[in-house]
Parts: structure tokens; sequence; C-alpha cells
């Protein structure tokens, strides 16, 4: 299956425009390495992307287990290699739920079914680093 | 080396609101799935992650070398399987260059130097799925 083209756009010195299914993003670089700090960095890019597709998973499983969440986010923490081409050896997920009374048990499960069955970004990501999770649930 | 956390909070349906390096930008599903199509999809995410890294070591290298150019795009196609879990078995970078006078071994240079050494983001992805590459030269 063809995925839709995505494209960066050179603005000045590290700046792009980034733009994704008709959406768009400034990419930047830090100051240290001649960028202007105006946009996000690439490779963080890609703890977004495996927030976002395990996010997804998740909360669309939950809204069919009829679990309602007051508010839910997702961090994802890396490590990285000091040498190049610098590149993530490991990350870690957090999930993060805040709600009345919810179920241990079918967050749970919604977490496994993401990382094991339907997130295709931590499936690729699993093949060449370590991937981790962990859950935190707010019981108001 | 520790990377910057990044997170994902909830915002409603299949909508979040990312934050990485302070920056912020909506992600979200289309309409077939339940989003509304407020922001990108996750997993084109990792194709403008590569485009990014590579881009930013790209313009980088050619500035050290005294290339000038006027107009600088990358784009990247990708194919993705039809089975869960959806993930991509190739990415394709067309590097497009416009200028006067353009160099093209110098630009086969800076674009060798970045898929070979210094992108981390390629270095990755080529562990699982095919990566390939073309350059496009306007000389105006």
């Amino acid at each position: 299956m063809k995925a839709e083209r995505i494209s960066v756009n050179w603005l000045e010195k590290m700046a792009f425009q980034g733009e994704v299914n008709g959406h768009k993003v400034v990419i930047d670089a830090d100051e240290t390495v001649g960028g202007e700090n105006k946009g996000m960095r690439p490779k963080p890019l890609m703890q977004l992307s495996l927030a976002g597709c395990t996010a997804m998973d998740v909360i669309s499983i939950l809204q069919k287990m009829k679990v309602e969440v007051d508010d839910f986010k997702v961090h994802v923490d890396g490590e990285l290699t000091e040498e190049h081409p610098k590149h993530y050896t490991s990350m870690h997920i957090v999930y993060e739920f805040k709600g009345k009374n919810l179920s241990e048990e079918k967050i749970k499960k919604a977490v496994e079914l993401s990382q094991d069955r339907y997130c295709g970004v931590s499936f690729s990501y699993k093949k060449v680093m370590n991937i981790t999770n962990e859950i935190i649930i707010h019981n108001v």
C-alpha cells in the first residue's frame, strides 16, 4: 500500500517547512548546530510517531471497551548513542490515565493489544531498539 | 545520551496535542477511523523524521562545501503493509535542488555522507526496511 508523500522545503539556515497530509510543521535545529530553534528537531519525531500511533490505538480500544477516561497522555523517553550516526538504542513509553474507577485490567489489555498487535511504529522500532512501557493510573 | 521526553495529550476523539522540544503540533486520524483530520497522522511522522534528518545533514554539508542552492526540498515516499501491524517495508527519498551551476558531484557526496555516516534515522530504518534515494538537480 502506497503511503502518502511527505515533503520538507528549505526555509533558511537549518529550518524547513514540513508538510504531512496537508498539515504543516516547522523543523529546525538548535543554536549549537547552526539552527534557530524555530521548530521541532527531526529525530524526536521518531518518538512522536510512536507516541501518536500507540495513543490512538489505546484510546480507540478503550472506547470500544466502554472505558471512559477524563485525561490521557503518552510520554516517550529515549536513549541515543553518543557517536555518529546518532540513533536510538531504546525508547520507554509512559501511558498516563486519569478517571473514575478505571479498570487496571482493561487498560493493561488495551496497551498490550497496541504493543503486540496494532502499532506498526512500535513493531518496526522493536527490531532495532529496546521498547519498554509503564502504565500510570490516577483514579480520582 | 538521554533524549528529551516528548508527550502527546488527548484532546478529543482521536486528536492529540503533541509537544516536542517546546514546539506543539496536532496529531489526528482521518474520518474513516473516527478522527477529524485536525492534524498529521502519526505514522507519516516516521517519513518526516527521516526527511528532516537527512535534509539538515545535506544542507549543512553543502554549506561547508560552499555550494549555494536557491531551493532545496526533500520528499519521502513509502510502502506500507496491508495487514496489521501496518508498517513500512520501504521508503524512497527524493532530494530536489535548484540553483546556478550546481555541482552534481558535490551534491552526490553530500547525500552519500548523510546516508552512510550521519543520519541516525536512516541508519535505524535501514535495518528494518529498504531505503533508496534519487537526486534531482534543476540548474537555472
